[in-house]
């Protein structure tokens, strides 16, 4: 490194960190330059580089000083979290298996579109994402998810999160002031829906989906819904709810929006195609490689009606001007090589056998207690006793490293409702599954204790 | 492909397409079995998920019709917009050179992030972005920008475009109004600060960057600012300058909103450091991977005051629940690895000498046009005698294949101040340039002439 960019930096720390108060004055470049050993030139070039960065000040022919600014803020430090200690059970729900993540499959799949990449791939994407990404998706979500779309009627974006953000965003310009949503769902235990400003107007989840009746009156412009395995009951949207929603959605000329979180993953039968294909002018659709592949890759998608695909892509440009189109090249290779659905064909073999290691291990451990949810999806549901302490047993179990979701923080109201737990079943190892099953039994039946203590006091 | 997921694609795409239409009956699946030679158990398969899936009806002892659903949509063909034509020489300001990105480096870089990263990085990432990477460009951003950061600070985000919003957003949410920007500037030309909804107050420029005087009394919360090298115009923001902004900021407690959109590239001498390294509790400093990398990648970086830090994180979680955390391992990786300083310096030979030829080819063609912003950045200006249709020119020189911008659409009111032309030189190859300016020289030329004319008459 040139000396006087040593010297430079060196000075320009002393007074970023106060040690150079402003005000204070400088030797002369010829005095410093003879005692630090240097050619006067050197500290006559640092001089002026401070002096162009407004870390100094120099009169002519007058001496140096260091110049007048807010006081020197020393940088506090701030701890960065410590690294959190990961649960000895891994058990909340939505949550895919990393170790199964095909590595070698998506670095090469990234090699390839890197190398075959044009030139002006490397440029700001298009509004949408990339073309061959939109053409590869289309394909295969008209195939595996029976859905009704083109490539020009999808739009990318940062993972499902952004997705949600922007068609809220896109129906509030359209006037639409409250949402109908699942109760319990999705809406209430994160922040997407909720940070767009739209008022949520909660609808029951009954074993048949969302309960379509009570829409009517409800002045909603828009519904959310999760058809394929209701998020988080794991209920199917019935056939007749589904011709109902679609025929309300009509009548009100109001939009359906459809997340198909898991739509791939459902074990004793084919998937449940997508809302989608039924009324693609009706029905907005969501869906992202968040629980395909992994959350990190940060890929969604959104299938629009025609008329709403350019109000959707200028909230895309407005938002961050696009996502990454390599990652979108990659996507778009990673499909049409068959990586997804080998993988997914892989996935679900495991996550079935899984699922159904977990439920036989509770109905031993936890007889009479009822389980829900299991035909897709990546968790089912424990219900619980009525009156049961469903946050104490939550954290009870934490406290064990046993991390599971409880059904309340998805509910409008908390307090309403009858507990039950959410056992993701996707990251335990075979081994694991009856460990955890018989801690969590544990930790179950120790509340169930209590419970009857509490009725007879 | 089993046969019952055969018979039900096709009967699926016969509805969605409308070729079989609400309420028209199927034979029944002893009938449609026969005369299919399929045996009765596959066409109660399909019939039983395309019921499933709300296709279908079905009653009791009773025969299948297709449901009742609004009118098929025949989805209309929209074309795919065609290839655009690649310009014959592209002058367009702010665009790197992609011929130059570091595909192999990238990749390797991909490839050791993608081996070395725990599970855990394939999950959600923290709210500012994946940790090494903050830590790295902290490092390398406070040693080469001369900024003052720690990784606590950081919120990666989704380029320059995504960071800005957030900022605005969360200005907006401190009840700031009003924000001052540049004239001419990239406000004007963007929709990135206007899409916030801010309202934007135009502060003009001159040869040492904003007018910093002009801020007193104007109301504003915030103020927008490129003052490395300011874009459009090149200026420099002067020593004085910088210290009087930083004045006002703090006596008006402003903020100030940092671009360093290209203060990486400076080619007669150092660069001069950032405006945050004075102040990092009163400057907002945004950053980017598009001009030293590629636009595609979509990496930028907000460095937040400490006040600011919580809310701006947040809004990144509502936003999109964070972007790529592979992306930004690989970026952490490239940056370790010490190939973005060889590939900066590698870029900053090969641009300077693209700049200096431009610049000798504009000099010698058109002889009395001044040349301005050459000292740093990836463009230069060629001012326009005044009175001369810039638009006229812009588009002549584009329907010759010369893309070029003007200084109009960055100004607050296009029709004032004197024209002038923007010039990236980055695309262009050795050869390209002495073509492409005496071209440009021909079309400016003519336009002379249409001036000379029309003051005659």
């Amino acid at each position: 490194m040139p000396l006087h960019i040593q010297l430079e930096r060196a000075l320009r720390e002393a007074i970023q960190k106060g040690r150079l108060s402003p005000g204070c004055m400088l030797p002369s470049t010829r005095v410093l330059g003879s005692e630090l050993g240097l050619s006067r030139g050197v500290v006559v070039d640092a001089y002026e580089q401070l002096v162009a960065e407004g870390y100094l000040c120099s009169r002519r022919g007058s001496s140096t000083y260091v110049a007048n600014r807010a006081p020197a803020n020393n940088l506090p430090i701030i701890q960065v979290a410590a690294a959190v200690k990961p649960p000895l059970y891994d058990l909340r729900p939505g949550r895919p298996d990393h170790s199964l993540f095909p590595r070698r499959q998506w670095l090469s799949a990234m090699r390839r579109a890197m190398h075959a990449a044009p030139e002006m791939a490397l440029d700001y994407p298009d509004a949408g994402g990339a073309l061959p990404a939109r053409v590869a998706l289309a394909a295969y979500l008209n195939r595996s998810r029976a859905t009704v779309t083109t490539a020009d009627r999808i739009v990318l974006c940062t993972g499902f999160a952004q997705g949600m953000r922007l068609v809220c965003d896109t129906l509030k310009a359209r006037r639409v002031r409250r949402i109908a949503v699942e109760d319990p769902g999705h809406a209430y235990e994160s922040a997407d829906v909720r940070a767009s400003g739209l008022e949520l107007v909660p609808v029951p989840v009954d074993d048949s989906g969302i309960c379509v009746g009570q829409l009517a009156g409800l002045k909603v412009g828009a519904v959310y819904v999760t058809p394929a395995h209701q998020y988080p009951t794991g209920a199917v949207l019935s056939p007749e709810r589904r011709t109902a929603l679609l025929s309300w959605a009509e009548k009100q000329d109001a939009f359906v929006v459809e997340d198909d979180y898991d739509g791939e993953y459902r074990y004793d039968r084919e998937p449940i195609g997508a809302l989608q294909g039924l009324s693609p002018e009706r029905v907005v659709y969501l869906g992202s490689a968040s629980k395909t592949l992994a959350p990190a890759l940060r890929i969604g998608w959104v299938l629009s009606p025609q008329s709403l695909i350019q109000d959707l892509s200028q909230a895309k440009l407005d938002a961050d001007r696009g996502s990454s189109g390599i990652d979108q090249l990659a996507l778009a290779e990673f499909i049409e090589g068959g990586h997804l659905d080998r993988y997914l064909r892989r996935t679900r073999l495991i996550y079935g056998r899984r699922r159904a290691q977990l439920a036989a291990a509770l109905s031993r451990r936890l007889a009479g207690y009822s389980i829900g949810g299991v035909a897709a999806g990546l968790h089912l549901t424990l219900a619980l006793p009525k009156h049961t302490d469903e946050t104490g047993i939550v954290e009870e179990a934490r406290r064990r490293g046993i991390y599971v979701h409880g059904l309340r923080s998805y509910r409008s109201q908390p307090r309403a409702g009858q507990p039950a737990l959410l056992l993701g079943y996707c990251r335990l190892t075979d081994a694991a599954i009856d460990e955890s099953a018989s801690a969590l039994a544990t930790v179950v039946k120790s509340f169930e204790l209590v419970n009857r203590r509490s009725r007879n006091i």
